[in-house]
């Protein structure tokens, strides 16, 4: 995979192929690694073995391989969220599953990436860009809507704002690219977990009716 | 206030009067209008009315200013922390008390700064970046705490890893910084409101088994 052999001659960059893939899948790596910002158009060609003049073939700048890497991710959030709704289980259990599919299928490393993301979006008005951007609100929607038809059903508090409520989740949720760190000691699936139990129980469900204390594998050194 | 008449002539640079007060308070107007990032110090003299040079007799660079402006803040919700700790009311008051006072001083707008502040410290070790991040080490851990002795007393739920449960709050909190707008209509109490009610009492507290509902101040219309 370290060396090159020049193909295709087209004046139109390729739109498949391996040597794209493989583009993308190290850019990937080395986002997670430096960054999105710090990361150089050289360290990606660096990391696929090739001259910077070969990724250029594929890619006009940076943030289209962070799109590409970004956009599947993306809807396949949206996709399973859409599925998820259409589950016969009550609201309640949808938002659990909610919680879960966000937080199991958008890590902290795509986060990362999608706050770059939306970063160059906010500035740019780019299809590729406008077309991510349609994802993510379809995908909000659907936490707003999840929340509304919750309280329809008289399962959520009727008097919260859902837009707020979601938003909180969302936010909750989107933190963790901040703060969490996979190497200490914790997973994504305890996080998950945790996010679910604080969202729909609330922590004060621990009052003395609860039986669930020593369910989880977690303990303190304290 | 438009014009400079230059005052003392010590080396070191004054540590207060007027003028840096109003260096401060303009600046902190460009920052949240602006951010701090596309802020230049000629923005900062242009608003005070001075010349550039007349700021750096007080500040050598932004980030000072900056430091400037959240220092006190951060100081603040410390301060209003530990009061809230020390109050005879149980952990689960202490949270709602400790959500609050997070949401109504630490503003979006002084949130961004943190924001901007914790970027610089991560790649500074500057004595002044170094004690601001101190105090927010402060914080975060009496959130801990809190959750934790809540623990301890049985009102919280004993599986959940109180570090966790903390970040979860502050991030959920911090998040808004990015998503709110004071000027759509939804004020920072009611955004307030939602966050301790979600992570109080959960959004399931709507469905007919919980009797925690009017336990609170809080009303359902439904």
């Amino acid at each position: 995979m370290g060396t090159v052999s020049k193909t295709g001659k087209s004046r139109e960059p390729r739109r498949d192929g391996p040597r794209r893939t493989l583009i993308v899948r190290r850019a990937t790596e080395i986002f997670e690694q430096k960054g999105f910002a710090h990361t150089t158009f050289e360290d990606i060609a660096a990391a696929v073995g090739v001259k910077r003049e070969a990724i250029y073939y594929y890619f006009r700048d940076k943030s289209e391989i962070l799109f590409e890497i970004i956009k599947p991710e993306s809807e396949y959030l949206l996709q399973s969220a859409l599925r998820i709704r259409g589950l016969d289980i009550d609201e309640k259990e949808k938002l659990m599953l909610f919680i879960e599919n966000h937080m199991m299928r958008f890590n902290p490393n795509y986060l990362e990436m999608a706050i770059a993301v939306r970063e160059l979006s906010g500035k740019s008005s780019e299809p590729k860009l406008l077309s991510l951007r349609h994802i993510w609100k379809r995908y909000t929607n659907l936490w707003i809507l999840l929340i509304r038809e919750g309280q329809e059903q008289g399962r959520f508090p009727a008097d919260l704002d859902p837009k707020l409520v979601a938003f909180a989740v969302l936010g909750m949720c989107n933190s963790a690219s901040s703060w969490f760190d996979p190497n200490r000691g914790v997973t994504i699936a305890e996080l998950s977990r945790t996010f679910v139990e604080l969202v729909v129980n609330g922590i004060a469900s621990g009052e003395s009716t609860r039986a669930t204390a020593q369910a989880s594998g977690f303990h303190e050194d304290r």
